[in-house]
């Protein structure tokens, strides 16, 4: 609803459909289908964890972020989404306590949300609360703590990167309140500048040796660097999580598109690397165009965060403003956003926005943020 | 794993892929992709409840059923089995009663367990028990009685069909217990012959005017007519329902796959009539060859259901008959079966089987039976 003709949209956290391989995906679907064999298998049921080859895939780019794993390590899901509404299935019951950080990804609060737990604060740094302090707050409202969840690279919806000391933090809290640590690696890929710290997961394979040793389960996705629109993401964890997975996926939806899992798996050999690449160029160009747009027009009082990848910079907007009332004023000079609160548990805060740079052309995102800037300023 | 080189298997429940529509299936996606406008609109997120010309053309083929609706009554889900899974999770929690039939759809028995439900055999004649007699046992187990489910046309794993009379019997008990019917409407199409009753949905819109009065919720897949590895089905219930599903639906994996959608909706105009036909030609020779075998080599005993649609004939065997252990005799000759116990909620029965006809070419369904029918006597 807030896509549409002579709007520029800042709203959307979703690819720029510019950089979709299309000639690719045509080729590989073309492939699969033009072989009577293959065809055949694209188009009948498949087994719940995933086609092989693309399970392999997976090994091989999981162990270039570090996790060495074999294909039992690896469930295909339609889109990362579901490996989180699984993952929530299985962990949480009502009145069960996950850590989420505040403000975190709106699609993970809904999919915990669905099992009525308990939402508490996941700080980032080292000292309070402590594990004790979690333990408690969790037994305290009847339940016990039973998973944390983060978006550790170019977060969604704050663009913010976890240090390599919060994700040691993290892995300490983790293994003190004997959790498992989900890591949703949606943004990864997408970065700008500079070098990463490790995933959780590599870090805490670190630690303990092997995969099978360890809490974390990496949720990955083809989404924001290939296409949204196959519905192909995946789980990575201890094998026998894995199991209990995949028996989640049989009860849900028997398998992931058998079709769509093959010829990700061609676009994927094909065009994965290359694809990266040119996200990140395109996105960073309209990252800096906004930042730049931000620096000049933005009045004083308002404070963004700076990005080194993904598609997201938040805005803190002063303490009196209410972004859904901006919103509002802001759709009438054509520019869209989504307020803030959304993104928090429990709503606490007005005066906050997310800003997507995915969607507008640079062109018309200097004078997108003018206009914004224009009727904020008329409120500061 | 039971379908290898040189097994006969009436094991496996999936369509025969000789039956795919391979042409039109390439066709489709060249339409979609070929275009640079579909392409991006299929390679990217979309609506949750799903691709609006799609649930315009099941909007035309409820028409058909005898289920008048608009699209606002439409989901559009990754398979019914992800349809049964919604309702399960929308309508069940721990300790409340499920109505099912003894036997019943595996994957119906495999989405609801996950929520912890009591399952109540549905008895499908009037008489005992009523309405009461559920209720009474549902609160006595410390829950309510939240749902039936039935596959009232040539069901899996039986192929038996719901005469009218059981389906007005059912409708009045779901109003005695004010309960969602839910009704799975996978084999509906395969008819071989004769008039199906009119769908529960129909009979049930006929005595209260509209759909949005109706208990009934209608499960519908393409999956065994036009092809189930791009995973779209759909369910059709009054719209306060489909408003809360989409909302699942969301949490769950944001949306089908916005290609496949787009492509089946092609595929759907394209050829779903005659492949309608195709299909009820093909899988009424198998059942043909099926039903003469097994009169001819059957021992004494053995009975079996005739199913006049659909994919499956049951196996009642004599009594001191393992359906597990004969299996394991059958394979050693080649011949692959499902044991009945999985499809009884309470595992009752040891000596029941269902065969499906879908996979195995009919010169070899005569050998098969021949030679299940032997090691069956052998032990009669």
């Amino acid at each position: 609803v807030l896509e549409r003709p002579g709007i520029v949209s800042f709203a959307g956290g979703i690819p720029d459909p510019a950089l979709f391989p299309l000639r690719e995906a045509e080729a590989a679907f073309r492939g699969v289908l033009g072989d009577p064999r293959t065809a055949a298998a694209g188009l009948q049921y498949a087994i719940s964890e995933g086609y092989p080859p693309l399970r392999q895939w997976i090994v091989r780019h999981m162990a270039t972020l570090g996790v060495p794993c074999t294909e039992d390590n690896v469930l295909i899901t339609s889109g990362s989404q579901q490996g989180l509404e699984f993952l929530a299935r299985l962990l949480l019951s009502a009145g069960d306590t996950a850590l989420v950080t505040a403000p975190t990804y709106l699609g993970a609060l809904q999919a915990f949300a669905a099992y009525e737990p308990r939402f508490c604060e996941l700080h980032l740094e080292r000292g309070e609360p402590t594990a004790k302090d979690y333990r408690e707050g969790a037994r305290a409202a009847g339940g016990r703590v039973k998973l944390a969840y983060v978006v550790a690279d170019f977060a969604n919806p704050t663009g913010a990167t976890l240090s390599l000391q919060a994700r040691e933090h993290l892995l300490d809290l983790a293994q003190e309140l004997d959790i498992p640590l989900i890591e949703d690696g949606a943004y990864r890929a997408l970065s700008f500048e500079g070098v990463l710290p490790p995933t959780l997961s590599a870090l805490e394979i670190a630690r303990c040796g092997s995969i099978e040793a360890a809490r974390t389960v990496y949720c990955g996705t083809f989404s924001k660097v290939l296409a949204p629109g196959l519905r192909i993401g995946w789980i990575v964890a201890g094998a026998a999580l894995i199991r209990r997975l995949v028996l989640v996926k049989q009860a849900s939806d028997l398998n992931s598109s058998s079709l769509n899992q093959m010829v990700m798996h061609r676009l994927a050999e094909a065009a994965f690397e290359r694809q990266v690449v040119r996200a990140q160029v395109h996105y960073r160009q309209r990252r800096d165009a906004l930042l730049a747009a931000l620096t000049k027009y933005m009045p004083t009082g308002v404070r963004w965060t700076r990005p080194g990848g993904g598609l997201f910079v938040w805005l803190n907007l002063p303490e009196h403003i209410d972004a859904a009332a901006l919103l509002a004023a802001a759709l009438d000079v054509g520019v869209a956003f989504v307020p803030g609160a959304a993104f928090f548990f429990d709503g606490r805060t007005r005066n906050s926005a997310r800003l997507s740079y995915s969607l507008p052309p640079e062109e018309e995102i200097e004078g997108g943020i003018a206009r914004l800037s224009q009727i904020l300023a008329e409120r500061c």
